[in-house]
């Protein structure tokens, strides 16, 4: 038995986010999919660094897998490749030692978050970008960026609906790109809660428009309240750039 | 009445095409179902520069259509944008003098090629590249692309099922850029016969490559004969990038 790690990327668009759901198109559906075929019918369960949501893309999500096929290491992305839809790829396929795990051995992950400030809304860009035509005063989000990053109870900044209790996480970096009229929000850290990303993202662009100023960044994470945080912004502006093991 | 002169740009990827047809979702459809809206259920049709085939995308296509509404010339935008589905977008409108016909008045078409050249297939351009992993000589290509300036008669680059009967075209520019593991083909002409960019271009792939050499070119074009020249590429990678009055 061999375990295989792979790093995979996916066009979100027409996906009901990550997890296996019956009747519903999703990654983890499609793969499992494609080893069964491989596997003569055999359910291979792929398991993931963690979920992402609805229309939310990936460009460096890694899932791994057991399978008894004698395949060289080399040959399992080509095969793959062949079976999956065109809307997920795999990037590399390496053999891993078995107590390898996709989700438990994660150290970090990397989250960009792509927005198009353009005035008009651009065909090509509608499952890509979030559309924010809206002057921004990137100094400010800078600066209240800066607050965010650390290590602490991120209780304000995630779902409502969040199960989990321990919600210290460590943000590593939170960067802003701007060119043109597009910014992209880079975002590395140990983990993240659930529509973690989305909330900041959501905070700093309130912040960019003037609705809060960057010093209220540290009242709003000491408030451990959802509702003091800003809007969550929509999945199809999300990557999952990298996980880090 | 007045005549307005629209630039749209649309995403192909889930039309068939520009043109009406009954239970097809079409740019002309949707464009005529939000003016019907706009109208009170009038129809009002439009007018294209020309016809582009399923999957095809536009960054500048044009279209006139006549209405008896008083709407500002600059507000004619902000209404259709309104209405339009997301992945068609009306980029500039003006009132144009009613001699002005968005097809007979056209004095010259640019279209784009875009093809990626990336080993994988890369699943946020399976709609948007044409994927061509395969070593291409550059060179050779632009050699082609040469012999192919002018004008000439083009049967040799229409589809055999072209029924117009003058296939004189000029070609003024084609040219070749490539950027990293992408390569983009720009061509500018008075005119185009069905199918003849991606024609073209599917030919200069098989120079490219090495099927064909570009001192070939001129037989082709003098055979008029449609099965001397290449493949013709699919219309995923074809934008109508501007049309010229």
């Amino acid at each position: 038995m061999k375990r295989l790690k792979c790093v995979i990327a996916y066009d979100g668009t027409h996906f009901e986010g990550y997890q296996r759901q019956p009747e519903k198109r999703t990654i983890q559906g499609e793969v499992e999919k494609v080893l069964m075929k491989m596997h003569k019918g055999e359910m291979i369960p792929i398991f993931a660094s963690g979920r992402t949501d609805a229309h939310v893309h990936a460009k460096g999500q890694v899932i791994h897998f057991d399978s008894p096929l004698e395949i060289p290491e080399d040959r399992w992305k080509i095969a793959l490749n062949t079976l999956l839809p065109s809307d997920i790829v795999v990037v590399t396929t390496e053999e891993v030692p078995s107590d390898f795990h996709a989700r438990f051995s994660v150290k970090g992950k990397e989250y960009h978050y792509y927005i198009s400030l353009k005035k008009d809304r651009d065909p090509f860009m509608r499952n890509y970008y979030y559309h924010f035509p809206h002057p921004l005063h990137f100094q400010k989000m800078e600066k209240a960026a800066k607050y965010l990053v650390g290590t602490y109870d991120f209780t304000s900044f995630c779902s409502a609906k969040t199960e989990v209790k321990d919600r210290i996480r460590t943000i590593e970096s939170l960067t802003l790109i701007q060119e043109g009229d597009q910014l992209i929000i880079k975002i590395k850290g140990t983990g993240f809660l659930y529509n973690m990303v989305r909330i900041i993202v959501g905070t700093l662009l309130e912040v960019g428009t003037g609705k809060r100023e960057p010093e209220e960044i540290p009242r709003i994470i000491e408030a451990k309240d959802r509702m003091q945080a800003g809007k969550t912004v929509p999945g199809h502006g999300l990557y999952l750039y990298k996980v880090y093991y």
